[in-house]
């Protein structure tokens, strides 16, 4: 299951709004394919395995499939890999997790389990959903899986008293972040920081297939025509109000402009990511300044941080997010720990949302498979 | 060598004034003996190390000796060690780092190499200095090496605006504390922390043959003779001024009271840190609040950060130390990580001043060993 994880890391830019899913197929400890899953229209994992296989020579019959995500059971763009695998005559499949997707949700094993291939479910769990903790919120809760990316001093400061921010933390961190804005399928800003920096929040130094979709927060439709943010792929500007002809003249520069007011002008970002799981958008990746962070954080929009720390004490400066004052430790924005390694000269810290994380083990646990119990990690 | 630094390590919290020392003494992949460092007055390591051979039977001559630093060339409270392996007859020394010790500092190898034996210097050297920063600083410099401990949340706050700070990080963050403070010679701390918080400063958690030597930073002898810091072992008061009365008072209560100016009406820092060095005190860990801490920092009298982080934001909130506004990054504090790791449901960083640990790197490169070449790590 470790090497199928592997496999589907191997996607992790490029299968949205799908899953990333790998698959090994074994028998005597022999490798005899291996996949993952394409971009979207493309072979899923599963038929990528057994093309492999057949490329090799390799009957599958009797083999073992390790899969990271429980065989698809419907049409979608591609045929249900649930009949793919019955038909190719294999005799096991161990999946780490199974599909959230209320259209497979247990059917793809239960079919496997009725042409009597035996279905292990709930191998390297915790891992699986790691690959794809968007796809499973957007099935299950209607959002996507957000992450919020802050560079801040030791002390917590993302900016200089004078707002003076570049740089904090150093070129190999700045290089890092990118392949966290190629994982993601939008990355979100504000209009502070659009007109703070011009940032064109494209992928780069990072080899990707597609660009991520990118989102600003415009209350007032303040976007500025020559942003350099327009420039390439058409953006979605999410505003409360702004005139018709400031609409028109950003559609006229391809935004596409959606307004989600909250009525007291402002963007209601809460039914913004709703919003955005019903375009297909399973991670967002916030890039943005201490207003938007804090209202996201304040309205419990953020599932994960993406926290880089410079080795430097700054003093007196801008928080990376700004929060409400608080008169009691206890009611503070608490996370847990996913990874602290070191980026350069800088130290990276991943820390994600633990009751958010345990709504997405639970939703997965709570998934029918009929007659034939679970079994956990 | 790595051997000779665990058991080095094993006396991290008793041998101060002495350095922490470990040795091995090997022939043929056998351990004849080892040995740490013993309390003030016992035998060094290299001693014990030989009566262990001795108790267990073993004759050293012609053997290996592996130990954390050069062998002593003087009579302190014990005779030379140089002198002791030489009347054994071991065959070879290999030595982590010279002694920075001025009635050392090459004496030792120049005294085993004229008896024939030969010496090799360098090997783990930046691990054997990382247990001794204090002593080689207090011998090179004249200062203690200093460490600050910090507690504070993600985006750097050590308490809420009003004040609160019970507790931003847990039990296990709270009691590896007093692992450094049992490690260190003098624990530092301001007035305004005793009269916030009423701490002891003593090392609890933690088994300890010592107590640290307890230091308070009060410029105008605000000290109550009730605070909990003056019961136990007597501590030393650093002040600008206050009046007769009140020194004779705590004089009273078993304080040793130290007058250090600045001439503004505070304690002189960078005096303090001298005059520590003059008692003999090799490390020092601040536990103190923002200002002290700021104070220190901004007087460069800081060579360590002990940061725990805990995984929440707090938002507004009093920062860890009060430092100086900055127009430019470059002009911010910096420094390089030593270690990044969990401690229960916190983090702890420590981050060294580079600069000062290169001078004591140095420093120690620097020390003449006569006609023979000094090998680096």
């Amino acid at each position: 299951m470790q090497q199928a994880l592997v496999l589907a890391e191997s996607v992790l830019y490029s299968t949205t709004p799908n899953p990333r899913v790998g698959c090994l197929i074994v028998r005597d400890g022999l490798i005899l394919g291996q996949g993952a899953t394409q971009p979207p229209g493309g072979p899923h994992a599963e038929v990528c395995a057994l093309r492999d296989a057949a490329a090799r020579g390799h009957d599958v019959a009797g083999a073992t499939v390790y899969v990271t995500l429980e065989p698809c059971s419907h049409f979608g763009r591609t045929p249900p890999c649930a009949d793919t695998l019955v038909q190719a005559g294999v005799g096991r499949v161990v999946a780490a997790m199974l599909d959230p997707n209320p259209q497979v949700a247990g059917r793809g094993v239960r079919r496997l389990r009725e042409a009597g291939i035996p279905v292990e479910i709930g191998v390297c769990l915790e891992q699986a959903l790691a690959l794809n903790p968007g796809f499973v919120s957007r099935m299950r809760d209607g959002t996507p899986w957000v992450w919020m990316k802050i560079a801040a001093s030791l002390d917590g400061r993302s900016a200089l008293e004078n707002g003076v921010s570049q740089w904090i933390t150093g070129e190999a961190a700045r290089a890092d972040g990118h392949h966290w804005r190629a994982r993601s399928c939008a990355i979100l800003t504000g209009i502070g920081t659009v007109e703070a920096d011009n940032p064109a929040l494209t992928v780069r130094h990072v080899p990707t297939v597609r660009q991520p979709r990118r989102v600003i927060v415009d209350a007032q439709l303040r976007l500025h025509p020559d942003a350099r943010i327009l420039n390439g792929d058409d953006v979605w500007v999410i505003t409360a109000a702004g005139s018709p002809e400031r609409r028109a003249m950003l559609e006229g520069r391809g935004a596409r402009i959606v307004a989600l007011p909250d009525g007291q002008g402002r963007v209601d970002l809460p039914a913004l990511m709703r919003w955005l799981a019903q375009q297909d958008i399973n991670e967002v990746h916030v890039e943005a300044g201490a207003g938007l962070n804090g209202a996201l954080l304040g309205s419990g929009c953020i599932d994960e941080l993406l926290w880089y720390v410079a080795p430097m004490l700054v003093g007196p400066g801008l928080p990376a997010a700004r929060l409400a004052v608080l008169d009691q430790l206890s009611l503070a924005d608490r996370f847990e720990w996913m990874e602290h390694a070191r980026v350069g000269d800088d130290l990276r810290l991943r820390l994600r949302h633990a009751a958010r994380w345990q709504s997405l083990m639970q939703g997965l646990a709570s998934i029918p498979t009929q007659d034939c119990a679970v079994e956990g990690d």
